[in-house]
């Protein structure tokens, strides 16, 4: 399988999609959030880019039906009832509900990929099942969402365990970018923390207070659940 | 002094390098091809973004002080004096000569760069005096041209063999981009050819004959001109 990288958000450019399976990965936080989410029963995200269009997207629900959630500068926004720590989605907030979802980085991928085959949600929670998932699937891209427009290793190195993990399953044909990633990932890919030390975008959740969002995003295949976007909906595959 | 990278030209933005200390790195070959001609004695490169401009720009010089130069596929331009194969700009050639200079992807990020503060041109050939040049210099951007749009290894292992070298005398601050590439470098930093050896321009070069600039591009620090460009024009620094 042929495996492409892009490696933030604004370098999606629709002749690098089109037609092809592509996984985006928002690491810290917004995949994480999915993945976790899905499982505790949430039925639905719809991602949205902006606030505004949040609120304008929950008028058309019933209350009870839905919750606004998402951050801006990495907290929670006025209002809105959940933020983008992934262990706030428990089940007793989240079953059967609609998630009305804007982040800063995450969604903005998201609504840009409307020439792709099919789009899944990868973290390192959900790796494993999204992996196997993949073992029919050909030409996949990886779509690292970044931060604020700019790289950002913590979605690079995921893309980069997604690499590590097929190879031992399929033979793939890597782009340099994709190379690059990997041997960046590989002396340090059992030590998560280690690898992904220096990361801009940990450095900055971990000074907001969100630590334990970071801990428990780098757990590697904790999950079964292989999120899917149908129709402008993010789904449990 | 920090440190980011531009992965490929068209992620240039007026923003990334507004005010700030470029260093242009096309090791396959346009960088190359620059420091050999400057070491023989050429005058200047002028940097052209097409074929047809360079024919435009010919004519405004006698026909003695100019030679056409640059490639298209990696292949010699017809009726132009010299391809991108750095070899061939001997001192016979070039000496006193103003070079005309369009190729696919090297030159395309030269005229992007006008908010720069000042613009280097960086290669394997002549690292250590490029490394030098910054000791005094803060705040640079290392922009890899990247091949046909897209990243490429062997300018990303370019700038990341920059950064190894400038670590080793002054304090810096890297960007995610910065560390990834860094980690990338630094287990194969002795052998780049092992390190290179599945990137897709290089093994374009090969298959297209070019196997001698390759191995010429690869080595590390024989030359001391750093290349500048000032007013439109590459010269001696």
């Amino acid at each position: 399988m042929k495996i492409d990288v892009i490696p933030y958000a604004s370098a999606i450019r629709p002749d690098l999609i089109d037609n092809r399976y592509v996984v985006v990965i928002d690491v810290l936080r917004a995949s994480s959030v999915m993945v976790t989410a899905l499982a505790n029963g949430a039925n639905a995200f719809i991602p949205v880019s902006t606030v505004d269009e949040a609120r304008q997207k929950a008028v058309m629900y019933h209350e009870e039906e839905i919750l606004l959630c998402g951050e801006r500068d990495t907290k929670t926004i006025d209002g809105f009832h959940l933020g983008n720590s992934p262990q706030a989605y428990t089940q007793d907030k989240v079953a059967g509900k609609t998630l009305i979802f804007t982040t800063s980085n995450g969604t903005r991928a998201l609504n840009r990929l409307k020439e792709a085959a099919e789009v899944f949600i990868g973290s390192f929670l959900n790796m494993e099942a999204l992996v196997n998932r993949f073992l029919r699937l050909d030409n996949v891209v990886l779509v690292c969402s970044g931060t604020n427009n700019n790289f950002s290793m913590d979605d690079a190195m995921c893309a980069a365990f997604f690499m590590d993990e097929i190879m031992k399953k399929k033979a793939v044909m890597l782009s340099d970018l994709s190379i690059t990633l990997l041997k960046a990932f590989q002396k340090e890919r059992g030590d998560l923390h280690l690898l992904l030390k220096d990361c801009y975008h940990l450095n900055l959740l971990k000074r907001n207070g969100f630590g334990d969002d970071v801990d428990y995003c780098l757990q590697k295949s904790i999950s079964n659940i292989v999120p899917e976007m149908k129709n402008g909906r993010i789904i449990r595959g």
